[in-house]
């Protein structure tokens, strides 16, 4: 029976890989890589150094893929992250079939952690679904960015007693989720903590966590929010990518 | 000038400390210890296990004092927790003065990770407002015990592009957070999922996790809550103690 091992591999910083991890990269046969746009050379490199200082001997193989690039111009979010996902499952399944011997351990390797903001294991279980290729799978969980946020910045995500939102950047847009006064936000390519009412609201943003290239700003949105916006910008520019997450934290004289 | 790192140190599987703890308990000196209660035992044995593991030689101190009790009488909550922490701050400080060397390197050892449901940092802004003693300090991520149940019933957290809460069973009490399907549950002493309108939400649940003790269960809550229940309630019998999370997911049938 194939083996396919899902790693979570941090936010960035080599040595934020877990023993687990570690012991799960040298485990694997064949590491399956898919890879996307701009932060591709960056990203390869950072990937490569970690196989590099983990995995003992050179026994082992990268085989890598074009990622199927999503429909960026749909209106329907959900379904064009769906078929997104159904062709990536053929590919994986594909190389699955044609990369692993029938008792070999592939793996696949996860920024942060598979259970956060990302499909592997949506689209594992696509392949389970389809029924063609057989194989047992486990999951090795890795420190995700928002961890490395507060670590930075030394914070405690939660109020005591209190809950904490982790959020699109997306959905920021409809504005401060109900119930809560302290929301992680990811994935927003969009400034949209610019968008709020934000007198009351302090950010702490990172950018590149636990890389050489960490930025670490926070202050009041209404104060820091322009400075979070060109660092942004310029970080951007000249790296061709950015990796960023924020909390939102409302403060506590606001009465709530 | 003394150094204090405070280290996640995983859920309780020893091989998910991440190099960089495992750096960080190098480093330290003395290990600053507090117990509490029933749990104590257990837990002492485990954490005496991961330093065993992960530190070389045995020059390290670990220095235990008794938790200051919670006030759980108090109706007032927060302002109960306060007074712990208060009372735990002088506490810390005391120790960081008598059992550190001018500098010496102390560090706290947080199951979990020190951004969550943790009060180590809270207390350490306390010890710094104080003024008595100077010190700065790192913060060092961990594998949580969320990250570790997701792992093991190998779950993505969140829908696609959709939020997750992470909330206390406190706050479960007065409902099913508004605005999110995705519930991560810490600290519910009650088995606050029974007391749910539960015909549509399944919970994915977990004790122990990462130790030879470790327990999961999942399903819909209308079917496996009394299961969990008495799981639980037997768990925590023979063993004294009980740490246990869960995350319950509205199923999307439910048109919401």
């Amino acid at each position: 029976m194939r083996t396919i091992l899902v790693i979570g591999i941090g936010a960035g910083d080599p040595d934020q890989l877990t023993i687990q991890a570690v012991k799960a990269l040298n485990r694997a046969d064949v590491f399956f890589v898919l890879d996307k746009g701009a932060a591709k050379e960056d990203l390869v490199r950072l990937r490569r150094e970690i196989l590099d200082r983990h995995v003992e001997g050179n026994g082992y193989r990268i085989v890598e893929a074009r990622d199927p690039s999503r429909d960026r111009s749909s209106t329907d979010y959900t379904a064009a992250v769906e078929d997104w996902h159904s062709r990536r499952a053929a590919l994986y399944e594909r190389m699955m079939l044609d990369e692993l011997g029938e008792d070999g351990c592939g793996a696949f390797l996860v920024w942060g952690d598979p259970s956060l903001y990302d499909s592997t294991l949506r689209i594992i279980d696509r392949i389970v679904a389809r029924g063609v290729v057989r194989f047992d799978y486990e999951v090795i969980p890795g420190i995700t960015s928002v961890q490395a946020l507060a670590a930075r910045h030394r914070l405690i995500l939660n109020r005591i007693g209190g809950p904490v939102e982790i959020t699109t950047g997306r959905r920021l847009a409809a504005g401060f989720p109900p119930g809560v006064d302290d929301v992680v936000v990811m994935l927003d390519a969009e400034n949209t903590f610019l968008t709020l009412p934000a007198d009351d609201v302090d950010i702490y943003w990172g950018a590149y966590l636990g890389t050489p290239d960490e930025v670490l700003l926070h202050g009041p949105v209404a104060e820091v929010g322009g400075l979070i916006e060109r660092t942004r910008a310029e970080a951007r520019e000249r790296k061709g990518w950015i990796m960023d997450t924020y909390l939102l934290r409302r403060r506590e004289e606001s009465g709530r």
